[in-house]
C-alpha cells in the first residue's frame, strides 16, 4: 500500500542505494549488466520518479496543464462545445503522458484567482484560455505571471499571447446569403454573451452580411447559451406582431429549445421557420427536423492548441494560427418559406 | 515573468534567507513584528509555498483528485452524465482548494495505468472512480496501490472500496409499473453496454417488474449510450413484425435519439409510441414532446463522492453511502397507447 522507495529497490537488488541512483540516474559507477537487472527491478516494483521531485529539479516540468472555465457548473454538463473542447486537448496530451487540470470558476475574476494560485503553487507547466472578453484582464495578466498561456479565440484583443483563432465571418455570410436566397427577410440571431470577443466579431458579420442582401430587418438579440434562455428568448420573438421567419443560433443548445418552442406554439418548421445553429454537434444531427448547423471540429481544435502548448513549454517559438473557417451543413430545419 | 522565491522576500524585507524561512515556517528564531513584516511582504510579492515543495514534505498533500473516464473522446462531449458528475466534483473540490485531474483513456486497461503511473509519479492524492464492470480488475488493484479511491457505483463488486451507490430496482419498477398500467405490453429496454455493473441490476430490476405485471414481451437489448446506436436500434426495433409500444433508454442521448426516429418514421409519440429516458437532463425537457424520464441528481452525487474521498484522505473511516432512488417525471412523451 505505499510507494516503493530507493531503498526497495537497493534491498532486491542486494546493491546500496548509491548504486541504485546510478543506475536510475543513467550516471557511470555501476556496470552495464548491473545497471539493467536494478532498472528491470525497479520497473517490476512499479518504482517511479515522484513528480513532486522531478518538478523541483532544476529546468523541471510539473508535466500538467490547466484549463478554466467560467461558466456556471449546472449548465456545463449539456454544453457539448466546451467538453468536445476538453476531449481534443486531452486527446493530445495523453498521447506526451502529460496530465490535464481543470477548474470551475464562477466568473473572470474567480478565474484570475485560480491562474494566480497555479503559478504561485507550481501546479501546472501553462494553461489554456477560452473565451476571450471585450477588454479581457487575463492576456495582460499573463503577461506578468510565470505562466505560458495559449488562447482559443482572438487574435483581436489577445496581447502578446499565441492564439488559435477563427474568422466567423466566412460562415456567418454563408448563412445569411443562403437564407435570403430562399426568400427570408425578418431574420433574428440569438446570441451569446454580448462581452464575448467571439459574439462580437459574429454580430458585425451578420450586421454586414444584412446590410449587403437589403434586409433591414435582420437583428441580433442576446442570451447566454442556455437551453432555458434560448426557450424564452424564441417565444418572445415568435409572440411578436411581425415574427422573424428564420432564426440564427449561437450554439446547439440554443437552437434545440428553439425547434421545441416552435413545436409547441404551432409553428412548422421549415415552411413556417427556419432554424441554424452555430457549432454542429450530434445533438443537431438527433432531432428532426434536423438542424441545419455550422461545423467546426473542436476537438482538432482542442488537440491543436494544445500542441501549441507544448510547443511553447519547450521553448519554441509559437506563432498564431488561424483554423479552417466553419462550414454551413444544410439539414431539415431550413427551407425557403412558405406562405 | 518568474516566481518570487525565499531570497526576494528576504532581499526586499532586508533580513537573511534564514529568517525568512523561520517567518514563512512559523518556528522562532524571529521576533513578531519582524514575522509579521515578512509575511507582508511575502503576501505583496505573490509568494506561496510551491505545491511540488510542500508534497515532499512529511504528510504533504499534493492537493489534486483524479478522475479517468473510459469512453471515446468524441463521444464524451454530448454526453451530459459524465460532465455533470465532473461540475459537482469540482464544486466540492474548489471550495477547498483541491485540484481535479482529468484523464480520458480508452478502455479498463489504459485507465489502470493512468492509476499506476498517478500513484508512482504521486500525482494525485486520491481518485474517483466510475461505471464499475462486471469483474471489474479495478477495486483489486485499488487495494494494493498506493492510491485512496471512491467508488461511484456498487456495493457489489466493490471490494473494500468505500462507494456511493444508487439503487434502481425502485425507479425501474416504478417506470414498468406506469408503462403497464395504460396498457403498454410489449416493452422494450435499450439499455447501455451489458458489463457495467448498473447495466446488470437494472436489467434484472427490469425483468423481475416485466415478470410480475405479466409482460411475457418484455425484454433488454444493449447500445452503447451514443446517439447512433440509440437511433440505430430504435429503427430496428420499430421495424419488427409486431413493434414495441413503449421504450426504456438507459440515457438521454439514446432517448432523444429514439424520439428523432420515431419522427422520421412516422410514428407518433405517446399516442402510438411511448419514450421513457433514465437520467433526465435539460435535453429532456428541451424537445416536443418533452421527454418523460428518471431523475438523479448527479450534480449532487457528484459532490457527495468529493466528500467522501477527501474524508478518506484526512484519515476519517468512512463507510459506503446509498443516494435517494432516482424519480420518475412524467412527461409529454408517455402515454396510453391509442388504437
Amino acid at each position: 500500500m505505499r510507494r516503493p522507495t530507493i531503498m526497495d529497490i537497493a534491498k532486491a537488488a542486494g546493491v546500496s542505494k548509491g548504486a541504485v541512483s546510478y543506475a536510475l540516474n543513467g550516471r557511470p559507477g555501476v556496470s552495464e549488466s548491473t545497471r539493467e537487472r536494478i532498472l528491470t527491478i525497479a520497473n517490476d516494483l512499479g518504482w517511479a520518479p515522484s513528480n513532486p521531485a522531478r518538478a523541483l529539479a532544476p529546468g523541471g516540468r510539473v508535466g500538467a496543464i490547466g484549463m478554466v472555465v467560467d461558466r456556471p457548473a449546472r449548465s456545463l454538463g449539456i454544453e457539448p462545445f466546451f467538453m468536445q473542447l476538453v476531449s481534443g486537448v486531452e486527446t493530445e496530451l495523453s498521447d506526451q503522458g502529460v496530465d490535464l487540470m481543470l477548474q470551475v470558476a464562477e466568473d473572470v475574476e474567480a478565474e484570475l484567482a485560480v491562474y494566480r494560485r497555479w503559478a504561485a503553487e507550481r501546479r501546472v507547466d501553462g494553461v489554456v484560455m477560452v473565451d476571450l472578453r471585450v477588454s479581457d484582464p487575463r492576456p495582460e495578466m499573463m503577461g506578468v505571471l510565470p505562466l505560458p498561456a495559449v488562447l482559443l479565440g482572438g487574435p483581436e484583443g489577445a496581447g502578446g499571447l499565441p492564439c488559435l483563432y477563427t474568422d466567423d465571418g466566412v460562415p456567418m455570410r454563408e448563412v445569411v446569403h443562403y437564407l435570403a436566397a430562399m426568400g427570408h427577410r425578418r431574420i433574428v440571431r440569438v446570441a451569446g454573451p454580448e462581452d464575448f470577443v467571439h459574439t462580437h466579431s459574429r454580430t458585425e458579420a451578420f450586421r454586414q452580411a444584412a446590410e449587403r442582401s437589403g434586409l433591414l430587418q435582420a437583428r441580433t438579440v442576446h442570451a447566454d447559451y442556455t437551453g432555458e434562455a434560448g426557450s424564452r428568448t424564441t417565444r418572445r420573438l415568435l409572440a411578436e406582431a411581425e415574427p422573424p421567419t428564420a432564426l440564427v443560433y449561437d450554439n446547439d443548445l440554443m437552437a434545440l429549445a428553439g425547434l421545441g418552442v416552435a413545436a409547441e406554439m404551432g409553428i412548422e418548421v421549415p415552411s413556417q421557420l427556419s432554424i441554424v445553429a452555430w457549432d454542429d454537434s450530434a445533438l443537431c444531427q438527433m432531432v428532426r427536423p434536423s438542424l441545419t448547423a455550422v461545423s467546426r471540429d473542436v476537438v482538432s481544435h482542442g488537440r491543436r492548441v494544445a500542441s501549441m502548448l507544448n510547443a511553447v513549454l519547450t521553448g519554441q517559438r509559437v506563432e498564431s494560427e488561424e483554423t479552417l473557417p466553419g462550414e454551413l451543413r444544410p439539414r431539415g430545419s431550413t427551407g425557403p418559406l412558405v406562405v
